[in-house]
């Protein structure tokens, strides 16, 4: 089924919420279609024509609308083609509930918007790079949040997932043969174990993300793996640091829990 | 005002998309409030009674749901509190249209959902960072996209959202005096300048940024950052290489720009 994803903007919250509701139905094979930044009428008339052909294809498509600009939207209702418009009904409601009008600009959200907010996540990717790995510890006590596992369980994309979407600082932090044999966290951030969250994942998970990388080794076998989990499982429970399971959950799950236990945990 | 996102997932496609919505009011003051993993009718039942409580307030708050079990969604919805509700309406018409009916599971979108994807987007951050700031040309050949600009224009985090959102090979490549001199892309990239996808931004702005590591230095200076620019954009259209200027553009919107590019430019 051909589907439409149409915004005055990047098309963000259209393919984020359409997507959503698309992922109800795995077995329909969907042939996806983004047009962002549609601002005009004469656009919007073109898109319209576009989407009145593809309804006399074989299958009909359904479409996704995220435009502002009540002008613009009418003219893309026009359309005989099924619209999914997640803007006017719900635009209305809220402006009901405020007792205030919108003033329907485009390209709010996913523009700079705030700047501080947005320098902020610029700023956090910058410091998750210097912070990757273990790399650097230079102002490490910026860190709202240390991520520390064994080796390829997932720090690194959910500390960038962390930084780029929510501006949070994130360092990562390996744990080595030598911090499970002492059953410590490393000393450079011994200090920091209130900021600490941990990864976990499956043995076998480990194995396999490890083999690919360096196959028959010892670092990439069974026996490492369930040794090195066992131990940093041990050095979490020892200072009370939150962790999660990196081998059933995304990242964007990991980073929601996250987030949660940051503001859950009391501040220090 | 009060804003509550509540979802049995990550509560990314209701904060995502309600947050679009209330960006058409900058003159209200929010306070945002996520509740992800909702799952049973017990904890349903919870959160409408903190709902109800929240009507008692000084403020009526707005409620933004995408919760797909429909018992749990039920005991939602008998709240006081006005509830946008992203899914129920939504997702019948998606059901009309394909004339099938949605097996209602909770947490597909923002999970694992489609491993091989999933994992192409992991392996994305990894390259990214590999080739972060022309640290590497290593298997640069894999490199769908190369960000070229002078220092500061924003390369590392656009790169990042590419590989972490969108699953896409990006390198970054930093255009230095040597090339401004010379007027060519860097020899290690310029047979794949077909691949080069350039920024630029203002000399004012540049000139900013700059100034924040090395204030008062030649590198920081108006003059410098003028040239650079002048010369940087000299090199895209000598190349045909398409660019965008970063000074007015997010993240978000840059990286929109650039998918749209590679859709648009023709196979080499």
């Amino acid at each position: 089924m051909p589907v439409y994803f149409i915004s005055d903007s990047t098309g963000i919250s259209a393919e984020t919420m359409g997507n959503a509701l698309l992922a109800q139905f795995p077995t329909v094979p969907f042939e996806r279609r983004l047009i962002p930044f549609l601002r005009t009428t004469r656009e919007a008339e073109e898109v319209r024509e576009q989407l009145n052909q593809a309804m006399d294809g074989p299958v009909e498509p359904i479409v996704f609308l995220t435009v502002v600009d009540e002008e613009v939207r009418e003219v893309l209702l026009g359309t005989r083609a099924p619209v999914i418009d997640f803007v006017s009904g719900h635009l209305a409601r809220i402006e009901a509930q405020l007792g205030l009008s919108s003033d329907h600009a485009p390209a709010r959200l996913h523009g700079v918007g705030d700047v501080r907010r947005y320098n902020r996540r610029m700023q956090a990717v910058e410091f998750a790079i210097e912070h990757d790995d273990g790399q650097s510890v230079r102002a490490i006590q910026r860190a709202d949040v240390i991520l520390i596992a064994p080796s390829r369980c997932g720090k690194t994309p959910t500390s960038m997932y962390l930084a780029l979407m929510h501006g949070v600082f994130v360092a990562n932090y390996p744990l080595v043969d030598e911090d499970f044999e002492n059953g410590n966290l490393p000393q450079t951030i011994a200090d920091l174990s209130d900021r600490c969250f941990g990864l976990l994942t499956s043995p076998k998970r480990l194995s396999e993300v490890r083999g690919e990388r360096r196959p028959d080794s010892r670092y990439a076998s069974v026996d490492q793996t369930h040794w090195e989990l066992s131990r940093a499982r041990r050095i979490y429970d020892y200072y009370g640091i939150p962790f999660v399971d990196s081998s059933s959950k995304s990242v964007e799950e990991m980073s929601t829990l996250i987030l949660q236990s940051l503001t859950d945990r009391p501040a220090p």
